[in-house]
């Protein structure tokens, strides 16, 4: 597939004109136009994880197709802070890419189509190395809501055990459709899902609100680990936590951050 | 209201200019030009207060109007490092904006209506999810001074517990009126009050000495955490405390690291 | 040696035409081409090393000559972020430099000539002073795999005391063959050794794995470090460990950190 | 007095200068040359500092006269990243200003002059809030030496405790002769002296060597820090702290961090 509209190899102007293009259309959106929409968010957030130290080399993000809601968009094999618009490929129900041309494919692509598969409300799809929630990933302690905008992590975060799935002797990765299956059913129905020794993976009804969620999956681990360290932490009432995940499922509770964060990656590509 | 003689799109000439007229001025100040003096140092505060890593994409920063002391500005929903002399709005006493032309307001604006109402002497509110404090509003480890510039934080600050106000399945957030008056009365005559599970509200008798202390209120926890972990802290005596607060509360204690930030956050702005 | 391709003062400029010629080269590699390129990646790996903070002032990387696999290539004294082309000397297989011409040598020399030639599997050599690893050469807890990307830390990197070969009242440094050897001797056929209140050194089969593992050795030890704060580190199954290293050894799984780092090196000498 | 040779308004200009000119100079050096390449230096360690994080608004950098030894060079009141040749005061034997011209002075000026005259090998002094250092200076647990670049610490750094000097309910600072008298007493033979709940002053033979120090003293806190946490520190014998020591007082020892740091210091500015 090839995005015309949004072809720019200085990044940084791609960025600025997509901001303006949103500030002055009015007309209704048509599905060509949402499909192209999606593929600039795909970069964009890119550009954001990896500015935002969630992404560093590893890792990767994706969005659905609103065209075809059984296909995803993902950047070939490339550091998110390298990705541009060019990069995005199409891929299929199965985690196969449309129209390979030869290009190197994540390995863990199937993370993506999984998770697509069994969770029709999810719209993108994040999976990172996040450091601080590592520890989370192989200690026990469950990673939890320990602040106001850490609410998509519940009462504790699942964790995914990937031996069950894919032997004592693997190479820990989702490289098959067996493991994304059984990763996405260890996800159940949260909005994270821990993997051990190895990273996490965060869904969201937008892409904006997935991009947050990894974000805020950082800070909140972060001051967490300093609670613990520090007293015993009071956590939230259950009340107090779904009211709070009610509103966090919104995209209108991200719009501020990813305004600030998308200028931000464009000033850090620009230097 | 329209900010005439500080209108700029470019903020760092905005800064730059307001340096400079600072240095030149020398005539009595008028009160307009007290006003726009406070609007172009809040405009600044906001930028500070973003490249110092106290607000992220949330948290804001008010002053109080000199022609009229029951309002204050504060600017439209928006991360404070994007902030504009434009995007500043007047609010009333009850943080109703004189004239909101459609724009979107920050839901906690109340925070700062309530604190104007509460302490005369109060010029200037800082709200913000500073992540070295929050692990103290949730532990009933209390936050207070450990090193020399931290002598507003006292032997102990207070926490805001909300569910007092808002009961035991809120948002967590101070919406509205009565939840300002609560967060207002637990301030007390402190010049900080931690947010439980949220943040901190931090005040000043001018904008400069409450950026300030925003700032050092993370700095000092951070040192407190690392303190704490190391051994028993020995903190300051009352005597101490005391004289460090008088010099603390005075203007001329936070020149230098005003001007210094201020000329960190215009560079900032130029890259 | 002179470096006749890549003689350019300006760093930044050098860096992109590495990258240009790597992308258009299709001709066999003679000889003399791939001492030039090796000579270029050990440029870049002093950038890259410099830049993501495993490099200070201090420490030191090398290659491996491919003309004659006894030498290898190190900079002249000098701060990694700081190394150009010219800086690049050629040593013989006592460590000695082939042509000095007065410039100043790198004390620690011998590690590099000590674990070529106890290594002939070994074409690059990192020694750092990084700082999160420091305390586990220190404290008998033993630095090992934590995350996925450590694998070459096994189940605990050896420390090596250097009383054994240089005394009680030791510069501490590697400042001799003698002492090279007993550190070649405590690396055995391990990728890392720590150097007990000094630092560590890490190999690799290439420059490209070396550099990745220098800079992970950091990331794993951070992790580490909070999994022992937070509770019991689950580790890997010997099977897992096995399964990750043999991926780990092959450049191919380091070829995109390697393509990000550089960019964001080449980027940092833009500024 | 009047610095003509180095007088810029563009620091980076500045800086790059004076390496180029020590590059060429090869006539032996007059005693006003000397002069002016103290102050030149002096102005390189505040931004040295300031772009290490050491030096915020707060604390300073002076260097001792060498046509008068009794008397030193300090900034006026500023913050350390701001500070010009043109900003830089000679002081005499009792902390007063050879030539106020109305400029605001340190208040803790005094904390230089009393070192100086008590240490008549100092040449230059540092006066920080080293964040990592200050837990040490109120916990009673000794910041000692941790890692090969923190000789300078030996077994344990001394604490000021103000209160024998300035009483019960002092502000903290050494801002008269007395307290200036009663720090450099407590420094006595020491290479830094820490205060209580305040920060840390660094001295060196040479203001290359003060410098690193400076930086050193934070490195070597963090790691302290950290090896504490995960088990028991193995220190140094007395006979590698000594010979550590020994080379550490050296100005060769610094010449490769101090060019780096100076580098980074000049790109700083330029931004």
């Amino acid at each position: 597939m090839i995005v015309r509209s949004c072809l720019h190899t200085n990044l940084a102007v791609f960025l600025a004109a997509c901001v303006c293009s949103a500030l002055v259309r009015a007309q209704p959106i048509t599905s060509e136009q949402e499909e192209t929409q999606r593929i600039g968010d795909l970069v964009v957030a890119n550009h954001i994880l990896a500015n935002q130290n969630i992404l560093d080399a590893w890792g990767h993000v994706s969005i659905r197709s609103a065209k075809n809601p059984k296909h995803f968009y993902l950047s070939r094999s490339l550091a998110p802070a390298l990705v541009k618009a060019e990069d995005i490929m199409e891929y299929d129900e199965d985690s196969k890419p449309v129209d390979a041309r030869g290009r190197a494919l994540y390995v863990e692509r199937f993370i993506h189509g999984e998770v697509y598969r069994a969770r029709p409300d999810v719209q993108a799809v994040v999976h990172s190395h996040s450091p601080a929630v590592i520890p989370f990933s192989m200690t026990g302690v469950p990673l939890r809501m320990a602040f106001l905008l850490g609410a998509f992590l519940g009462s504790g975060a699942p964790v995914f055990e990937i031996r069950g799935a894919a032997g004592n002797a693997s190479n820990m990765q989702v490289t098959d459709q067996a493991r994304g299956v059984a990763l996405a059913r260890r996800l159940g129905s949260a909005e994270i899902v821990l993997m051990r020794g190895h990273g996490d993976t965060v869904v969201g009804p937008t892409i904006k609100v997935a991009v947050a969620r990894a974000v805020y999956a950082e800070v909140n681990a972060r001051i967490q680990m300093d609670a613990i360290r520090l007293g015993r932490p009071i956590y939230f009432t259950d009340g107090e936590a779904a009211t709070l995940k009610k509103m966090e499922d919104e995209e209108r509770s991200v719009i501020r951050p990813w305004e600030l964060w998308k200028a931000q990656a464009a000033r850090a590509m620009l230097q």
